[in-house]
């Protein structure tokens, strides 16, 4: 893609309103739109993040047989007032709207009985189990306040998945399975050697829950971790972990996280509650086995932007990265040739270019592909191409090289 | 896909309280699953259709250099005053809502408001103009009545696009290729042959305003059509088309049809209402032409439905089944090995197959695949393997053949 053709611009303004780094940097490189406090329209190059990071997910939860779906936003209140989560004093961030006869609906904040109320039209007996379900879907949640950025918003888009199953032991071997497919996305996001498995306050049936927490000075949680153990607790149950792991305080590193994902243990709790019951191999029935698991996919990305982000701007791994490569082209009708051409040469190899085809000042395009965090950055000019080179940043390391055409085009693919 | 694998089960029962054909079948087949009135999840065969059908407009609005984006849900009420549009009298769709501190938002029933809003920051200058947007939302209006099944939905996922223009010329040429950009939709649709470009009643500076309308039973429109000529008039400005167009009543064929697309011309209005303004050429501020682009996909999705439908089930047209193949394997270990074979080689080769692998009789397999609606069915028996061939059944005419392997697999790819 061309910059010229780009709607969004860079803005050198921090915007006054925004007190979070993702969101400062988010909407000064053009990848959200601010429309009120927690709420964000994403640009093209917002969206190419956004699709870049569920493309990971996709791949992972797909690996472990799970069914991509999508249920809806609109929910009515009978299917949650069973589970008494319809009550506002039970949660707190439903926004709620009415049709036109006065019904009152709800707007989705999660789905578990949602999803509990589809699948029992489905799962009737121990052949239809296990099963696994998941969506990528907008959630919206009436938070009190939001100063976050996109980290926690009223608008936000979250991978849940939720597996059923006819048995406790069952149940476990696929939220162990879900564990390690939730560690091979950190990894795949770049995100992988500061995350961990957090042992946080209690789920129904388990003296712990599960949380994915990934180091970061940003977050609104406080671990205690074992670098080299790869064991994490959340503060909240510091005493109990201790006592439980047989681990010293002074073994753990305070530092701050933020949560980047969740596994939950129902056990039977929703089934029985909700009356949702399967035939056994024994003829009897019996409540299903409920987990659920999510990633909050906008959340990542602004974790993404504050944990690697500098004083220059936003720094994107490879693998969410809008464009593999910013090309800037200096100079006049030879390196705007010479430019066109390297564009035209790496897009059909399928790099994906953002080329810089502005008449602009070179210092404004550096400063740009800087602000956007495109990883590589390839200069073409009329004195590097009397050189017969190419200047190669990387942005991660800001490691400066120039290459001849062959070591370049080595360096790309 | 295994059908052994997939979490939805066919029915043999019509949904008592659905009218619409579109989603009886959908529903009975396991397409979408109905949450309330107008309100539909999407199953795994449903959510292929729809991203089938998404993929095809993309690739066309991503030709006429739309930029894709994706806007909220949440809409600020100041948003929408200055154009009058917040008001229930005005607009009488909206859901509405409201944050903790009471303020009043609404749920997106349209985005042209919240878009003119957002361009506003990026497009100041006629260098940045033309530009143009679009985005798969989903959209909520809440809908009096909601019988159509997902033909008209309170929630509903729509393609809308928007150009932005400083010249009322430069809006003309766009339009005119977005006309052709839709012609092409709806023809790898499979619905080319039987939609009309279709006068209808005005738009804000235009004697008649462009409707796309696919002739179809279900749909809630009539109608005159000219199929040579490939000229239709809604009934609506029947009289004041055949004044301005010199064409006889008698000439024209009277067709029920539904509504597939739109698109809408607003001339200077919306940037006028809401002080949006750019600089022109010759330095003075002048307002920003605006034309809006819809196709709903989960409507068009539906309007497959009945239009192809027949008394056995769905019939998609190939571009956009959630499968290319279904295949059947009837017997024992012999027909096992051969189907699993066959199933592994043609997924090798990129070809979707839903297998079904099913203990069940024949007849229930042909059943499913039929009302499924796969375009061709592979059958695998014991009788079969011993006779060197496979029986073949193309869904859309029912023509049955016994192929060779060789056969079979040129017709296939």
């Amino acid at each position: 893609m061309k910059v010229s053709q780009l709607f969004t611009r860079t803005s050198k303004n921090v915007p006054a309103d925004e007190t979070a780094k993702n969101a400062q940097l988010l909407i000064q490189a053009g990848y959200v739109y601010k429309v009120m406090a927690g709420v964000y329209a994403y640009t093209p190059l917002g969206l190419r993040v956004l699709e870049n990071i569920k493309r990971i997910v996709r791949e992972e939860m797909n690996a472990v047989n799970g069914q991509e779906i999508i249920m809806t936003s609109l929910q009515r209140k009978e299917t949650w007032e069973v589970t008494t989560r319809w009550d506002d004093e039970v949660v707190d961030v439903w926004f709620k709207t009415r049709l036109k006869d006065d019904t009152e609906l709800g707007l989705a904040w999660s789905h578990e009985e949602a999803i509990m109320e589809m699948m029992q039209q489905f799962v009737k007996s121990y052949k239809d189990l296990p099963t696994s379900v998941y969506q990528f879907q907008t959630k919206l949640r009436n938070e009190l306040r939001s100063k976050s950025g996109i980290m926690r918003g009223r608008e936000f888009v979250m991978k849940d998945m939720y597996s059923l199953h006819a048995t406790a032991e069952d149940l476990d071997k696929y939220y162990n399975k879900i564990t390690e497919a939730y560690n091979r996305v950190y990894d795949k996001l770049g995100i992988g050697d500061d995350t961990y498995v957090t042992f946080a306050s209690g789920g129904a049936f388990t003296k712990f829950s599960h949380e994915f927490q990934t180091i970061c000075d940003a977050g609104e949680d406080v671990l205690y971790v074992h670098r080299e153990k790869k064991i994490a607790v959340n503060e909240e149950v510091l005493d109990d972990a201790i006592k439980e792991f047989g681990i010293e305080k002074s073994e753990l590193e305070k530092v701050k996280s933020a949560e980047v994902g969740n596994i939950f243990n129902f056990g039977t709790e929703k089934a029985e509650t909700m009356g949702i019951y399967f035939t056994d191999k024994d003829g009897l029935q019996k409540p299903i086995y409920l987990a659920s698991y999510g990633i909050g996919i906008t959340r990542v990305m602004g974790v993404i932007v504050e944990k690697f982000a500098d004083d220059k701007g936003i720094v994107w791994p490879e693998s969410v990265a809008p464009f593999t490569v910013y090309l800037v082209r200096i100079g006049g009708e030879e390196a705007t040739k010479h430019a066109d051409e390297l564009y035209e040469e790496l897009t059909a190899k399928g790099i994906e270019v953002l080329y810089d085809d502005r008449d602009e000042r070179p210092g404004v395009k550096f400063a740009d592909s800087e602000l956007l965090g495109i990883p590589h950055r390839v200069t073409v000019s009329d004195r590097l191409i009397e050189a017969g080179r190419y200047e190669y940043t990387l942005r991660s390391s800001g490691e400066i090289a120039e290459l001849t055409r062959d070591a370049l085009l080595a360096k790309l693919s």
